[in-house]
């Protein structure tokens, strides 16, 4: 249930890349290299490219992990909301450019912004529900309708836009009773949960929380506890270790729970 | 009040300009020098560059429109919503990579999420309020505590957001009668208002429904009925009719209406 998320902070990188903007792709590929075979999914987080203009290290970034690890799926973390044919090209963008097997995207827009996703064959659709930040119940978590948003939102999901393609939803890690709400609308829906490690979410809880009947159905990011868990030249030894820990973690609770 | 959208659809490219991506630059350079004077402002819609990896395009169509006219703010749209560090890399991507004076943004993530940007000095934060798109009323008309979502976001803009920074709000121009609840909520804050020709909003009634007490407040936005009124090599003088005849009809209703 592990999923690392590439969040590549150039003020964090290891001593020996301190190249800057150039160094994003060595820095992400060893990342990848050691945590591969611990996971179910990597996540880059695009912003973190866009920001500096490194949009071809994150072309190559993402064809390494489709090459390297072509069972690990591939989610572009760029909660895209917007409307008709740009929806399009937005899905073009995750889907074709970078080859994502699924992206996140906000559904504030409504249903038809995320037909574009949706409609996409064999990709998946990961959609806002109640994100991990300690504001997101201002608007998430308002009554409507007798229940609040973000399980109206869940609702939406599992009658609604499940029809039309692959969903899921994003319930940050840092709400664990909104999480158990959830899962309990949206049956095996898979959950994408951040928030765990430097956002202060606790694995065991998260499980106990998210899991379906079958106990699956969760996707559990950790981002800057395993890429700067060691600012040497060791830092992807260091990463794989905190990987370990945090997929053992997970089992246990998940097999032993 | 006239805005021009900046949406360079490859498809839609003028006969003269049929070199693919290479050409996205020209035609957006020819669009702006024949449309600057006309303008208050210009809205690059980066979903367009970045499904077909025009980014150094883009960067060269924002600093054309800065070094050109100076005076004509520019919008990039762009409808970001992510938290924390990942929002300041997203203000980061619009105001200095870009050089944007202003940015959209999506509210559902909540305040918190919006504050890395409302916070940048001197920089425009739009914030999503009610999209013109047909199927808006799904999660932003909702009932919340009496009113619907769309409202109790103006109110937050009004209350709160002005406070943080410079805030406007978009409410699509198919949706007058909810333009005016707005407007009744946010005094003379800036509106922009997508929708106008191609998707059927009518400026007569957009002016009506929009313009503040000074009889200012709105940015109206039209991209391809600007854009694409022509696809002969005098595409450029064909843009310049139809924006001078939207700029006209803007004002027609602004000071004799």
């Amino acid at each position: 249930m592990l999923c690392v998320g590439l969040d590549p902070d150039l003020a964090r990188f290891p001593e020996t890349l301190q190249g800057g903007v150039k160094d994003i792709e060595a820095f992400c590929k060893q990342i990848i290299d050691a945590t591969g075979d611990l996971v179910c999914a990597f996540k880059p987080q695009i912003a973190y490219f866009s920001a500096c203009g490194a949009e071809t290290q994150l072309e190559n970034i993402c064809a390494y992990i489709r090459d390297k690890f072509p069972d690990v799926v591939l989610i572009l973390d760029a909660k895209r909301g917007d409307i008709g044919d740009t929806a399009k090209l937005y899905a073009r963008e995750a889907f074709v450019r970078y080859g994502a097997d699924a992206v996140t995207v906000n559904p504030f827009l409504g249903t038809d912004s995320l037909e574009p996703f949706l409609a996409t064959r064999d990709k998946g659709t990961i959609v806002l529900c109640r994100t991990s930040n300690a504001g997101s119940s201002e608007f998430q978590s308002l009554q409507v309708d007798g229940e609040p948003l973000y399980l109206r939102i869940a609702r939406t999901a599992a009658d609604e836009w499940r029809k039309i393609g692959d969903c899921a939803l994003v319930v940050g890690a840092t709400y664990p009773n909104e999480l158990a709400q959830v899962r309990a609308i949206v049956s095996d829906m898979p959950i994408l949960v951040p928030g765990i490690g430097a956002q202060g979410g606790d694995v065991t809880t998260v499980i106990r929380a998210g899991r379906d009947e079958n106990n699956r159905g969760l996707i559990i990011n950790s981002s800057r506890a395993i890429l700067y868990a060691d600012k040497s030249k060791s830092f992807a030894d260091s990463a794989r270790k905190v990987a370990i820990e945090t997929r053992d973690a997970i089992n246990s609770a998940r097999f032993t729970g």
